[in-house]
């Protein structure tokens, strides 16, 4: 059989474009959770030399190339995207192994990762990030304006924690990496444990596009470590400016409360999941309720329930189209597949849960899941549970996030009710509306009180799938995120990572070229209140 | 004399449009830190219940405005704007008796907060700080893309703790809540109790625009408090989404604890202050010495030292032309008069501070400042201080900040010396150069390596003085600032209070009008890669 072992793996922490396999290191290994075979690589858990090293390297390179221009940001990015498509055969099937999730998901995944580091470089090349403002001076002014110019600068080295469920998108080479690259901001990058092959191959595509594009080698590392301890130093390294993060609220929550207390706090952009609450109306039920039923299904079930935007409250109303909408929700989660979770570690933390909160006063089983038949692995067939609406309203537990293949349906009469359970829910990524042709201006008020809890309103479809546009927010209020100025994709994902400097009197041999008079970059400026130039990439 | 009482002082908290003296509250009064005479008004501390009804209205009315649109915001703003100015005549003097600045001050503060509330009215009226993005669907695409449309909400209740510096344009009806009623967030201040009766005078400005504006009671709240206990539970508050502070390092570093500690943390964009460094170089002082010294003297002794941006620690070569600069300089200090600090204890704070300064290795004293002869009163003549580069690198207690007339003159050989004292500063607001006429391009990479830790770069200046503009940055790196991302001051400083929201596949009439089709406010925005519309003010 197949082991996760592929040319050039290592199992070294990656500091600064050197190896690093520390004498007496503790190793781990990945596994694949389809089967539970472990790797043969060992992966060596960094120390707190190779962590302290790597920040600190990140600090220098960052330092050495303050005038550099964006073009060779530009270089960057597109370097990386050249060689993880080159390497999508090496890392595809690796990523498998790792992740039990399918080729084809895989190579869309990568194809997602590619095309969102060519946003950034399509975005970064019209220079649009750098919100370059210019006010001319007016001595005529009492007081007599000075000139002043102002554009975003790079925060400083970046702490990238990526996630399980998207190895590529959302991992060492994914969207916060792309982002901090962007941004200009050197990027050290914590391997998943669930995926450490998939990582360090993604970390080499990075490592030999900093140095084929001529960057400094401290301008990446990658650091390994199965517990707390190694992102708890990295979040605590002087140099780290920023940390990004994808995963759980456990975790997300701990890295916050750990940026927060250092003598220079830092911000913490965490995405941790949420239960994406999805109502539909009766009227929705009336013109397509089988049509919504089959969509949802497959929503669930996408990436066996493990999208940060999966559904997991579903709002649908009390009588007869509504039993035919859930007994045909659950009919086809029933005849479904088992899915294979990320790990056997998720599984079983989801099957606790399920028990936990089916113990929970109110609380019915519609879809029973399970692992029956189908072990080995991580294997899990999907649970649909219900609820009453006052029950919800009773016990938070009902509201929080299951992550894996499972969903909570609540049944709604009146408006009231229905209200009642969307103001228990806590702050989420996406709220999603089925509602009739013509109930678009009835329930608008309903989507604003909606949109004070979430990042991303979606009507009459389904919020798994993220699109990578300029229009895109994915963030939320917490405990969707720790941070809801920002989005984790799309082109203003680059705004985390980016902090204002201004230049008062500064004279023009002095100035960033983006802030000279002329404009001889050509890009977007807002001067004395007018916009100027510019090429800003069409999505 | 003067009482510091006027018309419609009662010394009460305003709590969503209501005056709440609580019976056996703690009361305090301001003092008139140029006699020490107490005024006649007793403050009434805020309560428990009066933090939570102040925190819950603003919340109740945010969540009632939805549908609101943003003619009204930009109506509150002049609202609040037309009863500040019309009320110069009762607010200046009050100012005057509690905060010992000057009248010619204090009406030229007053003019640009009135000026910095038109500000982001003007902005708020052309549309910009939506920053609306619209990405049509396209069904060619694999996937299929979707209708995508994203524009900036109000983050929700803001809480604003004003500086003792600036009563009025940091102040209760300041920078902060101004930015926070631009973005459409209703606001509860924090009364800062060395100007109570300015406090109340500005917020009843407030109280009275919100009712003139139509805006529920809600939209704004003033409570009083001397300790940190009101402040304290005013963030821990649920309600609050957002904090504004200006003020010490000790005071905003607790309120970012606090928040970052919360179930739900929040943001606290705290200013700082900072040590300012400033640099003249050798060909500067040829060039122009004395009229640098003079106006370096002018900038130390504005407002008697206590603004953000004082310069505090100032590197100037060795040599003679040197000394001749440093003699200068002391000696228009040491001519100058004895100024006004704020309050007693901010006058005897700093008096300690610079005992303990004085007594640490290598300092010693070119200006001796004292308040011999002008008791009563907090009345205080500049210090000026040195030091040898190679104590101010061992001491990180030299590169801290002196609130008040006091500066800390620092001499350069090489240029090594100059940046080991400059990489021993920590973030700060600003850094100064003074620089010769042809000597831009060789300071560049200096310029470059100090824009990693400050915020705002002057050329040939001084950094007392920080326009309301569009390219303005007043912020910075950790200690300056919480939040090196954002500034306070100029348009900008609306970020705070905003974050984004995206709609999929809305209905048109369920849509903000910002985002519908054919743009029927006119306003600027980012249509399928294309900017179009708009009318950005001009500053």
């Amino acid at each position: 059989m197949n082991q996760i072992t592929q040319p050039p793996l290592t199992g070294a922490n990656l500091v600064a474009g050197t190896e690093r396999r520390a004498s007496g290191a503790v190793t781990y290994t990945g596994f694949d959770p389809r089967t539970g075979t472990a790797g043969s690589v060992a992966f060596h858990e960094a120390t707190a030399a190779d962590v302290h090293d790597a920040a600190t390297a990140a600090a220098a390179a960052l330092a050495s190339t303050h005038a550099w221009p964006v073009a060779r940001t530009v270089e960057l990015l597109t370097a990386v995207a050249d060689r993880l498509e080159d390497r999508a055969g090496a890392i595809v099937p690796v990523a498998e192994l790792e992740t039990g999730l399918d080729a084809g998901r895989l190579t869309g995944e990568l194809a997602r990762t590619v095309a969102q580091l060519r946003m950034f470089a399509a975005f970064v090349a019209s220079g649009d990030h750098l919100e370059a403002v210019i006010d001319p001076p007016d001595a005529t002014r009492v007081p007599p304006r000075t000139d002043l110019r102002r554009m975003m600068v790079a925060l400083g080295p970046v702490a990238v924690f990526g996630a399980s469920n998207f190895p590529l998108a959302f991992g060492v080479a994914g969207g916060d990496t792309a982002a901090a690259l962007a941004a200009g901001c050197p990027v050290v990058a914590k391997a998943h444990p669930a995926h450490p092959s998939t990582s360090e191959l993604c970390a080499r595509a990075i490592v030999d596009a900093v140095a084929a594009a001529g960057f400094p080698a401290g301008w990446f590392s990658l650091l390994h470590g199965t517990g707390g301890e190694v992102g708890g130093l990295l979040v605590e390294a002087p140099a780290i400016a920023a940390v990004g993060f994808t995963g759980s609220l456990r975790a997300g929550r701990a890295l916050h409360d750990l940026a927060a207390a250092r003598p220079r706090p830092i911000p913490v952009y965490a995405e941790m999941g949420s239960v994406n609450p999805l109502l539909v109306t009766q009227a929705a039920l009336r013109e397509r309720g089988d049509a919504i039923a089959d969509g949802l299904a497959a929503s669930l079930q996408m990436g066996a329930g493990q999208f940060c935007t999966s559904p997991g409250l579903l709002l649908v109303p009390t009588g007869e189209d509504g039993d035919a909408f859930v007994d045909r929700l659950a009919q086809t989660l029933r005849d479904g597949p088992a899915g294979c979770l990320l790990t056997v570690g998720i599984r079983d933390a989801l099957v606790r849960q399920l028990e936990q909160t089916r113990s929970l006063p109110g609380v019915d089983v519609l879809v029973e899941g399970g692992e029956a038949g189908v072990a080995p692995g991580a294997f899990l067939t999907a649970t649909l549970l219900t609820a009453p609406a006052a029950a919800v309203v009773a016990t938070p537990d009902l509201v929080e996030e299951h992550f894996g293949p499972a969903s909570l349906v609540v049944r709604y009469g009146a408006d009231e009710e229905r209200d009642a359970v969307l103001n228990a829910i806590e702050g989420a990524l996406t709220f999603t509306l089925h509602a009739g042709a013509q109930e678009g201006a009835e329930l608008a008020p309903l989507q604003w009180r909606m949109a004070d809890r979430v990042g991303r309103i979606l009507w009459n479809g389904y919020p798994t799938g993220v699109a990578v546009t300029p229009a895109m927010h994915h963030g939320g209020p917490y405990p969707a995120t720790t941070s809801s100025l920002h989005t984790s994709v799309g082109t203003a994902a680059i705004r985390r990572f980016q902090r204002p400097v201004a230049f008062q009197d500064a004279p023009q041999e002095a100035l960033p070229p983006a802030l000279r008079d002329g404009n001889p970059l050509g890009i977007r400026r807002l001067e004395d209140g007018v916009w100027t130039g510019g090429r800003t990439p069409k999505a």
